[in-house]
């Protein structure tokens, strides 16, 4: 690792693991949480050689800044960032782009600002659930500035790679458009499934693995997931949009006993889980995209 | 286990699964499967004994008869079979109860049959996929008839015991409401989501591991989900309806821009999920449920 010092801000899963991964790599970590518990823990276990008071003074010692607070922590927190002349990076994890990188607009860091979005974590949260190796193998989403300095782009690519992920660069609503599917609308969709299953009287112990699996988000922090899921509120309804069109399709298809229809609309499904996508093919005849094309 | 001899009529994931915990018992094997390799393979690997022929005669050779496969073949093999006066328990291990018990009430072996079925299994299928222990610790939902005999409930609840699993006895209508809910409707949003991804232009690999979970059912096979979900299809779209009911207040949540509705929605499946339930709380005020009570 080419940097000597770093500031991590929040120290929960995600940032709890940069801090970890960049301490095993010799870097000086300075750190802050909002926890009291959670800033003993880092210093106790050597990870954060330096923790910031709550008005981050001394921040600015820190070549990279990274942003690991929830979102509107993060926009607060940039809004108020003067020009941190030694620091060469500054770096946020939050699951939503657009609106981050307006408030990097509003610091005095911009030029040095890209935003970041690992496709990592886990149902647990917390500095306990950090770990090395989280982003071993893991897609980061790498959101630029217009006005970020070409140092700032090498070095956030750089960092990344070195601690085994793989960068993809993407404009910010773009990033925000393709979350909301990818990422957004599974959370959705697993909260709205435990919601019924409790409504039915179901117990979790009742389900099988399938049902496991699919309700495993379910218990994800309901704090962070309103933040992210109404800074993409947009985003996010169509997803939510196109995911209740696929419902009123294949209800349909139910109401009137249509075997032929129904085994298309399973197959569809299971040819683009088995990955004909990557193959060049186009199986999915989505209602959701058709009713976009219409 | 009690029995000297058992056939299992389809030798897939489920099927294959029983006929190696009974072949490592010590149980003679009879099987049967409608693929020819899979019948080779069965005999090659040593768990089936004799192979029936495709009529299945010789079936009445077996003290139990087990039935694991698809729905629509299991209830035509039902209306055919006879008295098969040496056998004791007839049994299946369909995803659906109440048409399979109205099959097993025109069979010869109406006073032995249980429905069975075992909420275990994976998503990948076949005599290959098949193998000792998956039973183990999984709940198996037993449906008698009323005519059947003690002597065979008896033998289903220690048959399924002794394969480690935890039987609950239920009546067939009450099994398939309750189960389209917890198994069938975890396969429809599975499948739902991925065709919105798909319509999305996103690939399986563009997924974090949330995503991954929430669509990892979506591969199962399209021909036998088609039978289970047809074959229950007025609890299924029941089941669908309340999913398309808890997005859209959803979707209104984030459209109203409220945060401490959508926090609460979400809080409702998180709590749900942590297993508050089990504890006699009953935190989830369900969309789904308030419809059913208004």
């Amino acid at each position: 690792m080419e940097i000597r010092s770093a500031a991590v801000i929040g120290l929960g899963l995600m940032g709890g693991s940069v801090a970890r991964e960049l301490s095993v790599r010799g870097v000086r970590v300075l750190g802050h949480d909002a926890d009291p518990l959670t800033r003993v823990a880092a210093l106790r276990d050597g990870v954060v050689e330096v923790m910031l008071p709550p008005s981050l003074e001394g921040i600015d010692q820190a070549e990279v800044i990274i942003l690991a607070t929830p979102v509107r922590s993060a926009k607060e927190i940039l809004r108020r960032l003067g020009p941190c002349r030694g620091t060469i990076l500054v770096t946020d994890l939050v699951s939503t782009k657009a609106s981050v990188l307006d408030a990097a607009g509003e610091s005095g860091v911009a030029d040095r600002f890209i935003g970041a979005h690992p496709m990592t974590g886990d149902h647990r949260s917390g500095w306990a659930a950090s770990r090395l190796g989280l982003f071993q193998g893991a897609l980061v989403y790498l959101c630029p500035m217009e006005v970020s300095e070409a140092a700032a782009r090498r070095l956030a690519a750089a960092f990344w790679t070195d601690l085994g992920a793989h960068v993809h660069w993407i404009g910010a609503d773009e990033h925000d458009h393709l979350l909301a599917a990818s990422s957004h609308l599974p959370q959705v969709a697993s909260s709205a499934l435990a919601r019924v299953l409790g409504g039915s009287g179901i117990a979790p112990a009742d389900l099988g693995p399938g049902g496991r699996d699919l309700t495993r988000l379910a218990d994800s922090s309901a704090e962070l997931w309103t933040e992210i899921l109404l800074d993409n509120r947009e985003f996010a309804g169509l997803a939510v949009a196109g995911l209740e069109r696929e419902l009123a399709a294949v209800r349909a298809l139910l109401e009137a006993n249509d075997p032929a229809g129904l085994r298309d609309w399973l197959r569809g499904a299971a040819q683009w889980s088995a990955g004909c996508r990557e193959n060049g093919e186009n199986p999915v005849e989505s209602v959701a995209a058709a009713s976009h094309a219409g």
